[in-house]
């Protein structure tokens, strides 16, 4: 075709054929992890929600009437939901034996961050350690294709907090209406957010010691799951906000990940473009989506299946017999 | 979910309803139409590629290995070929029985637009009734959103020619490398952009005018199946620079068609945000793609069933027993 004529398409399969060493590559199985835990920061005020959403949500992605459920599906992606630590139990018990869902408790919710770190040190390496077990299984199962995705009220608050310390920018810049505050709400959730690192002084070097100070089990997670990805060769085409917490972690414990992640779209949290400016990261997708769930890595999984069939199966010139440039 | 979570996948399903009058939008089958056409001012020597590959691309559309074969096939969506006015006869002559081929010469090219209208106002008049009828026929055998798509060497050129016109703008800003043109190539392509208008003086109101004097047969062929989607309530989705220049020329005879077009893309072709600018549409993507032959509109189309499976398929909170935003 005329030179690079499919623009960022070309990229995608010349990136997915040297993650997978192949080039003939392959994505035809696709998993999303959702990651979810709860927040002790919520006892301040900064969601638009009540807490039990966390806990009903999983619900919702077990019984299939979710946003991840639909475009999950569009997209041939397998969903996982990893309980990474939920304040309560879900209800009732028998949804706990559905294979999609990983039971993995690290606690009954973070820490409030405002009063001392978020978690341990232990339970931030506990996190990704989970994490990189799950996506690991993952892509032991065949799968060649991992989307990111998070539940979890507070955590647009714990990724921003992340993504300030990070990027070394102003909450301000970081701080979005996540859920649906109102402008007093963000103006406290700001203030919550630069009281969070005045009073834990996370090392922005140290990416485990950001995720216990200020991060949240699931951001360790979805840090887990990138790494497992670089790990293991698999692309990881991440979600929004608290993806990019999640890879802005993950980047800090190992650079090279970079190399191995897809942004799948810019979320309309303002911070979030700030994020994947600082990982170099260009978003696929630019649709003004916020839901989380890895909807938006779900949907950005056609753009690169697209992008990898035309690799394998379109022809050349020479082979579809069509003339060259004028000479 | 949160207000408009979903973002810009709202207003697509939206409009889709709107448009498809029903709250339970459908556009499970898809067709792209391709038209395809050569061009006299080929002759000035505008086009990187002879002028043999317009004829070389139809065979390689009907054989299967072109980029839209790839994502049509992707998208589920089936591929349409009209031969709008090539200058030859596809051989071997057994292609010419492929029922996805409808073979509508209007003449074996348009006269070379430097040196008087590229086509009498007659044949402007058929080409969009030809595509008018194309496209009606696809909806009347189920096709719930149409794909617009486009091959023609020298097409680029054109339609700068017709935007430039339609939206007063200098052929400076709208006329791109197409296929590859050089930096001289570029400066003589813009020449003769300038030239054709300056000779034909093209009434930008009167879209018939604009076409005949600076257009294609397929470009035509492209407005006809525009303002066929609107005639039956049936979306369109645009691809880019041609399928644009083509919805200029619809516009100009129905301003209401703005009201059934999607932007599939925006191509990397410099002109084109300046064109859907003018019709005040937002692409879908933005991929730097340029390869025309409907290829952004196709894969577009994801993104169109994803908003459509989640107005059809999601849940509400209350459906899904999650509690709403905290009092």
């Amino acid at each position: 075709m005329p030179f690079r004529a499919l623009g960022r398409l070309h990229d995608f399969s010349e990136r997915i054929c040297a993650i997978q060493k192949s080039l003939h590559p392959k994505i035809d199985r696709k998993a999303v992890v959702i990651m979810a835990a709860d927040h002790g920061v919520v006892a301040e005020g900064v969601s638009a929600y009540p807490q039990e959403v966390t806990c009903e949500m999983i619900k919702a992605f077990l019984s299939g009437g979710a946003g991840i459920n639909v475009l999950a599906g569009q997209a041939g992606a397998d969903m996982i939901v990893v309980d990474m630590g939920i304040r309560t139990d879900l209800q009732p018990a028998h949804l706990q034996a559905d294979s999609r869902l990983h039971v993995m408790k690290i606690a009954r919710g973070t820490a409030n961050m405002l009063k001392g770190p978020a978690m341990s040190r232990q339970q931030a390496r506990q996190s990704i350690m989970i994490g990189f077990q799950i996506a690991s299984d993952q892509i032991a199962a065949g799968a060649q294709l991992l989307g990111t995705g998070d539940m979890g009220i507070g955590n647009t608050t714990a990724s921003a907090a992340i993504g300030a310390v990070i990027t070394a920018m102003d909450p301000d810049a970081m701080v979005g209406p996540g859920t649906g505050v109102d402008n007093s709400g963000l103006a406290r959730k700001c203030d919550i957010v630069r009281g969070a690192i005045e009073m834990n002084r996370p090392d922005p070097a140290d990416g485990l010691d950001v995720l216990a100070k200020v991060g949240g089990f699931e951001i360790g997670g979805i840090a887990g799951c990138i790494l497992a990805g670089a790990y293991h060769r698999c692309p990881v085409v991440i979600d929004g906000f608290i993806s990019t917490a999640g890879a802005l972690v993950a980047e800090r414990i190992c650079t090279k990940v970079k190399d191995y992640l897809f942004a799948g779209h810019c979320s309309a949290e303002p911070g979030h473009h700030h994020m994947l400016a600082h990982l170099k990261l260009e978003p696929i997708l630019n649709l003004g989506m916020r839901l989380g769930e890895g909807t938006g890595a779900a949907l950005a999984m056609h753009i690169l299946a697209g992008a990898v069939n035309i690799f394998n199966q379109m022809f050349t010139f020479e082979q579809a017999g069509v003339s060259g440039q004028n000479p």
